[in-house]
């Protein structure tokens, strides 16, 4: 048994599979070199006590180690991040700018992906009706997508010259535009997320998400 | 002058007003005790190559402090925070507890509450479209505010017994909810926002961000 241990679901819908939250976590992991356990879960335990105990919003991902409980993939990967060096420079002022940009990926980047995800997860009646909404809010992506183009131009790194626990949350908020061209149209963004992506830790921590899905997918053999 | 510079719009309309996100920054600066100087931008400004240099995104805050630029409100809180007992314990845990709690508050909670925001701005024409979808984002909003009310229960604070940045950006976002009935009809919830937003630190920060909208307002007399 690993001294860290993850939540993550045992199933979702292929929409959200790869894109779960715990990916970040696992993938910090990964790159910190540290071992965890996943503790899969189901909606049985979304709303149970002792699950609200460790995640008081039911969701995932929860990590557990020893005493310590910690919910929020940023701040779990953030308290990766600053136990390894494989996460964060030694800088203080590039650590600093770290933070901010791990701040920008949840806090000004995501939430219009995600508007535009509840938007498209409608039923199909309903999405005719929200047409001139999603233009709006595809047009809030844009703006933002272009302003970080424009800040990456020929860098490689969101800071200093080295991946960091930055590059590690914005490669995963940009995924979750794959079944969009919006990220594909913007080579910079496009070549950006490329490059984090091809990462072993990535491709283990995906992985591992896929894996669960796949043993715990409604229809496998041994359900 | 201070050493402390942060950015802030000179104006923005009602709807806005008092929920900018230098609020935020104002605050936490307010509880530290350290003394900033405003610098305030328009729309010229925000798409200037000067000030995306401090703001990749054109918005605000940034905040500037000798050779350090930082951005996004919430890197910025906590970076006050780390550096003043006002705003973060001195336990180690208790600190992690409080950056997973500001995680929450800006990537769990405010997300769908921006989202309702961005909804309800639309022209009153097209509106209607958006009922149904409305009502789903609605419903979101809900069973995150009824989860933190049920982790709150009879706690006065999210970490500990003291007041903390966690509770800070809370309440802020509890805010942007202040045209609905959302917060109001959750007692908990009411009572923890109108707690915090009894601070004097609290009710400085507002004052000094609703003064330059209202010396800059487009009927002003002195402009």
């Amino acid at each position: 048994m690993s001294a860290i241990q993850v939540s993550a679901f045992r199933w979702v819908p292929p929409f959200a599979q790869g894109l779960v939250r715990d990916l970040r976590v696992r993938w910090a992991l990964g790159e910190a070199g540290l071992d965890y356990d996943e503790r899969l879960i189901g909606r049985e335990d979304q709303n149970s006590e002792a699950y609200r105990r460790l995640q008081p919003f039911g969701q995932v991902p929860a990590l557990v180690e020893g005493e310590q409980v910690l919910f929020e993939s940023g701040a779990i990967v953030l308290h990766v991040a600053e136990r390894s060096r494989a996460l964060m420079p030694a800088d203080t002022d590039e650590r600093e700018q770290v933070r901010t940009w791990m701040f920008a990926a949840l806090n000004t980047i995501e939430p219009p992906i995600m508007m535009l995800n509840v938007i498209d997860l409608q039923p199909e009646a309903d999405r005719p009706a929200a047409a001139k909404l999603r233009e709006g809010v595809l047009k809030m992506i844009e703006i933002r997508l272009d302003s970080l183009a424009a800040f990456l131009g020929a860098r490689e790194h969101l800071v200093g010259d080295r991946f960091s626990a930055a590059d590690l949350l914005m490669t995963t908020v940009l995924r979750i535009l794959r079944t969009t061209d919006l990220v594909a149209r913007r080579p910079v963004l496009d070549a950006y997320r490329q490059r984090f992506e091809a990462r072993p830790a990535f491709e283990q921590a995906l992985a591992a998400q896929l894996r669960a899905f796949a043993a715990n997918a409604p229809n496998a053999p041994n359900r």
